[in-house]
């Protein structure tokens, strides 16, 4: 279906963002880089094989529990290169700031990002700041791009999952997602809920340092972990099993979602990431992850069974029967990051 | 002084942005890549040096004579690559869209940023699209980053600039800005005047063939010719003499000018650049930029007299007398780029 005007869902990670892409940019950009469709584009230059990847945070409110937009700037942008197999190393900023935005506010802005970047064991090494006038946005908006180098032997791609695969996520699904609507203002909702933002880099060094056999990993970022397996079945081209029982949900994401009615399989996360390695491996691989403070509560979650035209993800759920998981459809919640 | 809240002054490109880059971003960013304060970080990755930039643009109007936010977020991208003597390569891109944004427009931007992406020599590898609430922003928005690789031996910086050497503008100033302010709604000024958004790759190629003692090179967007000489002028401590006289600007950018009470000095360019090189090889420069497209009026417009404590530029005014160059104070044309 083609539309005229541009809708809060074709910004949502789900279904008409997937269109937007393949039926807007995809043929004009056309390049074999891009094709790939994965988090970071696999650059050769020289005898480097370089990852590059961006990303426009409009994440409100601007500061929730657990981060901020700048801290969330950096954990997004060096998740992205890590999920690609990439060390991040440099990042660039550009600021989109609001007239009258607060200077107190912008500074404690900055300083999240420098306390993220310094964790995350990248350098800020560019930027831009841009203003507009009072109305023409809101607050602020941060672009952060990333550079990193990949020394993995391995293809990491969609294109390298094979049937037997296992699909590994390393903790609790839903928290970010599920922080910001409690914090959003007018909902009243009061919870303990921390958003899970959080820099990947180092789990995923010790995810490949724990095996040869790692084919894809990816965050699991806006539309959640269903969007994600959605996504990969798609591209690999294969079915996927997944275990209900087996994704680690807080009782309090469980609950929030309960009573908006959400599924926590399509709320966001900023610090899971999803792992599809040879299944000879897993034990390895998911051993390595719990010791990582980043992968405490990882879990097996489901199995790549078989290519599948057009590719499956098949839910067991808890009652017992099985569910289709599909890209979402809608905006499930608005500006999450 | 400080601020507590962010004016449009902070993102124009004069003192106030300088200012909050020197006193908020670099000290808790910082890093000797950052330092340079160039337009382009400058990275070793392996045996490669790299550049890596990046710039949000918020250009308003979006179509406006001579181009559109599309071109325009590819050539100053590209651009700041060039300046830094690298052979642009891959860009990312990341989209803002306000919700019932025009997909008609969408759809000529992303065709107007595809085709200048080709006329430039790059590929757009990797991207992102954020939506947020009608109101939330204005229209579209647009960051492109970029990566380049550097072959040129010299080092491109302010800090290589010396005495002696030679100052050299690639054609006519302020046509961007003046096609901005022409086309701004309730303005009502009617002309010819197109902006010159060009992508310089290829014309900085010419340059660092010319000759090997190119020093400086940087794009006279925001804040004009005058902005950008005060700054390397301080960056590079040195006093800078300018003659008013040399400097090209058309008929009709001087006559828009004068019924704003503007100077060109400091109206944005889109496609043009200054180039500090050794006196000797001034001459030929010269004449490798005038058979170049985009450097058909190139023209010397100064030169580096001597080291100079803080760095200053003196221009020798038309009629004779003399004036200093200094950043401007104020927000000239918000949202020109």
């Amino acid at each position: 279906m083609d539309y005229e005007k541009i809708l809060l869902s074709h910004g949502a990670g789900g279904f008409l963002s997937s269109e937007l892409i393949a039926r807007k940019f995809l043929p004009l950009f056309s390049n074999s880089y891009l094709k790939r469709m994965e988090d970071s584009a696999v650059l050769a230059i020289g005898k480097n094989r370089l990852c590059f990847t961006t990303d426009s945070y409009v994440v409100n409110p601007i500061f929730f529990p657990g981060g901020d937009i700048g801290s969330l700037a950096v954990h997004g942008t060096v998740n992205d290169l890590s999920v690609c197999g990439a060390k991040p190393l440099f990042l660039s900023t550009g600021f989109i700031l609001e007239e009258g935005f607060s200077m107190t506010d912008l500074e404690k802005i900055i300083k999240s990002m420098a306390d993220a970047a310094k964790k995350a064991g990248v350098k800020i090494v560019t930027g831009d700041t841009k203003v507009v006038a009072k109305g023409a946005a809101d607050k602020i908006f941060i672009n952060t791009s990333g550079v990193g180098a990949i020394e993995y032997k391995g293809n990491i791609s969609t294109s390298s999952i094979m049937p037997g695969d296992v699909v590994i996520v390393n903790g609790t699904i839903g928290d970010h997602g599920a922080a910001i609507l409690c914090s959003r203002e007018g909902l009243g909702l009061k919870s303990e809920i921390l958003s899970d933002s959080a820099p990947l880099a180092s789990l995923v060094q010790k995810i490949l340092k724990a095996s040869p056999n790692i084919h894809c990993m990816r965050d699991a970022t806006r539309g959640g972990l269903g969007a994600i397996l959605a996504e990969i079945s798609k591209q690999s081209k294969t079915l996927i099993n997944v275990d209900e029982a087996a994704i680690p949900v807080r009782d309090e994401v469980r609950g929030i979602c309960e009573i908006l009615g959400l599924d926590p399989l399509y709320i966001a996360n900023e610090g899971k990431l999803v792992v599809f390695c040879a299944e000879k491996d897993a034990a390895k691989v998911l051993k390595a992850m719990k010791k990582h403070a980043y992968g405490k509560n990882a879990a097996i979650v489901g199995k790549v069974e078989k290519k599948s035209g057009a590719g499956r993800v098949i839910m067991k759920t808890v009652i017992g029967g099985s569910r289709e998981i599909d890209l979402p459809t809608g905006e499930l919640v608005p500006r999450i990051c």
